[in-house]
């Protein structure tokens, strides 16, 4: 019988500096961090879930993972002293006691990313956080692309070295080009993403918009068919890429309207 | 008889790693960083003059600098130039041939810094960028002290232990307290600044807004007769302060029309 509470939080990062979420022996990741910090407080933690396994050098606005502890201190209380033991780049938004039945990885329906262009010259105040393109893109030409994404495919053509037999059918909910000042945003909604398919999404339709790829390469790059001799999308930088949220519940809302913070 | 031209550039960076814009012999700093690079192109340069010596760790949008070169290379190619040597926490965004009688510094007549404070928990995507609070500022509060301080006065409570004989009298056209969606933002145009005044503005009205300092101590900190048991407001962190812009001419327009970036 189980005396352990289940712990689930919401952790925002810069992933600038780590190699990603998932632990790896010798590298600094966000997992690893995180599950050092949760020890110092309650040595009985033995490994910390999370929702999404972001890539080496992508954000988290809003990662959401889990633990189970017997240590009895407040649910609300795991913020503050979380996070005068984390690092800088790594802080807990919020800490919630939820149900055994609660997994942040199995349970999650939606998983919201975005990837920022920044046009122009570049402006290391923001570099950090977008990819920068000298050139404007042709946003029309992108989102009739991106159109072609939604609903349930085969992203094989947007996946990394997958064996031919791996099953790379994911289901998207929305996918939307848009202008937001001097820069443009990507904002996916998907069910979950295989490894590389953000970024290689994101590379797709950079090379619609700046013309090099028609927008009717788009269809056929989802036709498990047609694989052969297709020219994959570019993979594009990691520091463009953030997890914006994460939803659970079979009746997902408009992310748009989780958070005044998306539209920053 | 010179044959140089003049160049004048608008750098943006992320001071975070920087002892701030003035060489020091043995530390990383943007004006050397800066000169690296341009002598890279044109040895023939000595000197890079800058509009504002910004704190170690404190941020540009758009501090000003000139330098001396015989180099005929057209003006706007510094950009692409400078920007593929330099590293990415610092950027050119303009460049531009000026009359050997423009003066980055001397001739400069407002310059725009921002404070930013933001409140909540911490948020490691902006707290490079932001000073954290914990709690809300008291936000009339720290407007009604800031409006003491418009004006031409002895800025000598606001700087670093300064000799009483020196000239610390400085004049601020504006001084501008708000609220941005959860972030508290104070701007100051001032003719110049004392070394650590504008962090130390930042502190006292601060002070004010967490209500550890009363309104009416702000007209008291301007008057030199007035200095004998003056409790000094806090100097806060540099990570959240940042060099706007800089003017120059005699009528200054309002500078939040300068830049649509500002408000972002």
């Amino acid at each position: 019988m189980s005396t352990k509470n289940r712990i689930r939080l919401v952790v925002q990062y810069d992933g600038t500096d780590f190699c990603g979420w998932a632990a790896q022996s010798g590298q600094r990741t966000v997992q690893s961090t995180l599950k050092e910090a949760v020890r110092q407080i309650s040595d009985d933690v033995n490994e910390i879930i999370g929702a999404s396994r972001t890539d080496a050098g992508a954000h988290a606005c809003g990662q959401v993972c889990h633990f189970d502890t017997a240590n009895p201190i407040p649910e609300p209380n795991w913020v503050r002293a979380l996070n005068d033991l984390l690092p800088g780049d790594i802080a807990v938004q919020d800490s919630k006691r939820v149900p055994q039945s609660f997994h942040s990885r199995f349970c999650a329906t939606w998983r919201f990313y975005r990837y920022r262009f920044a046009i122009g010259t570049r402006q290391p105040l923001r570099s950090r956080y977008a990819h920068t393109l000298w050139k404007p893109l042709d946003l029309e030409a992108m989102s009739s692309a991106a159109q072609t994404l939604v609903g349930r495919h085969d992203f094989w053509s947007f996946s990394e070295e997958t064996p031919a037999e791996a099953n790379t059918v994911r289901e998207l909910q929305s996918v939307r080009v848009r202008s937001v000042r001097d820069e443009i945003w990507l904002d996916i909604v998907g069910n979950a993403f295989i490894r590389g398919m953000m970024r290689r999404i994101a590379g797709g339709l950079m090379e619609v918009g700046q013309g090099t790829r028609p927008i009717q390469d788009f269809p056929d790059l989802l036709h498990t068919e047609r694989r052969e001799g297709i020219f994959r999308p570019i993979v594009l930088p990691a520091r463009g890429l953030c997890l914006m949220n994460v939803r659970y519940g079979r009746h997902p809302k408009d992310f748009r309207e989780n958070s005044t913070n998306e539209d920053e």
